[in-house]
């Protein structure tokens, strides 16, 4: 970790504090200012998560998303509205930055996968000394809660979406081994077919809220309903293939 | 983390000692024994990162890996030596968890992850109170290092040994956005060919030894040699697409 760092991207695992890693809590210790997304309203879960190294010398820097729920994830208003939320955010970063205050964004997971750290670094890491502190993913957290061995040798590993539509989401079951399915949600009837379909269904684990308070998990098929919130996946371990 | 754990499973991260999380600290410190994976005659990569938490009080119990180089990995004579060194790694670490000490095995990066423990986990797990605690992936340190934003949104990201065949490799690469090659080593010559044949040379990302000492990364199109060592891998991030 470069002393001359003035940004950094801070993975805060998937939940539980103690996954945090030891070069998060040092950038948090030596950063004046803290920022986070999070909900209007909500203290945030990235911000929960990093609570006991926050202390009340820090300039804490909230990142409200707009609210954007009725528009379509594909139209132009609703990028638009993204985009400018996510140029607002960073030139708030920007002030602390230029008048030489280190900065930590707090990312839930790992800031580079599937984060919205990515939209700031992209804005900002060209401009200041910016180190990124990977995190514990969410599905690292499932997995290890679930005790599932999920890739090994020549396993090829698949994450996939579960926005995703039905058969693209088929297409791409077929060619893996191990599989971990994200942004389960409302998609579950749907991934349970396609499981089905492709022969995948048997070896399936849901995980609800995994590494958070009340984190669960059983084989999918013996889960009786289609409901799940929005921390939850679906691992498929690809392991059992050779035992 | 269950105080009635016995067993831990602890992921050490991919080579940074700072990045090891708190919980696989604690972990250490609540363990009599530590054992690790290493060849005979060398101290282990695990070892060496967690090494200012392996107190003179703890029984250290390493487990050396059987001379396997000159088997085919598919032979039947390699999975039978195999297997017998993991019995006996099993073996040597359950006679510690009857006797009722604490034992915890390390395993570079995520334990799940395409590691050595799950060897072990198979054969411990169901006899004794058992925590994994997950680990940074090797991957994750190499992105974050390259600062490469690795998936977004719908990407689908695929993670795929090098030391696949290459109509096979070829066939994965088209259907991914997003990409990770492990394993390089010997086979960059032959990973770069179907890069290119699949349209994703331009936008490849080596590196070499990430969040270790003399890490390195370039893209792969400046790379002028096809030689790379063990601790190397291959990016292709999918983002890029979007913007």
């Amino acid at each position: 970790m470069s002393d001359k760092t003035l940004l950094y991207g801070v993975g805060t695992g998937p939940g539980d504090p103690e996954l945090m890693t030891i070069k998060a809590v040092k950038a948090l210790e030596r950063s004046q200012v803290i920022a986070f997304f999070a909900k209007r309203g909500a203290v945030g879960n990235t911000r929960k998560i990093a609570d006991q190294w926050i202390t009340s010398d820090k300039i804490e820097l909230p990142l409200y998303y707009p609210l954007t729920t009725e528009l379509d994830y594909h139209s132009a208003e609703y990028i638009e509205q993204i985009n400018g939320f996510f140029d607002e955010a960073a030139q708030s970063i920007r002030v602390h930055l230029q008048a030489g205050r280190t900065v930590s964004i707090l990312s839930i997971g790992d800031p580079l996968f599937y984060g919205s750290y990515m939209h700031l670094h992209e804005r900002l890491a060209h401009e200041f000394p910016t180190s990124v502190i990977p995190g514990i993913t969410a599905m690292s957290g499932c997995w290890s809660l679930a005790g599932a061995s999920i890739a090994q040798g020549e396993d090829v590993l698949c994450v996939l979406p579960g926005i995703m539509g039905e058969e693209r989401l088929a297409a791409r079951l077929e060619k893996a081994e191990s599989v971990v399915i994200m942004k389960v949600g409302q998609n579950l009837a749907k991934i349970r077919r396609v499981l089905a379909h492709t022969g995948k269904l048997e070896r399936a684990i849901y995980v609800e809220r995994g590494t958070m308070e009340g984190g669960r998990h059983m084989k999918l098929v013996d889960k009786q309903d289609d409901e799940a919130p929005y921390f939850s996946l679906i691992l498929v371990p690809g392991w059992s293939v050779r035992s």
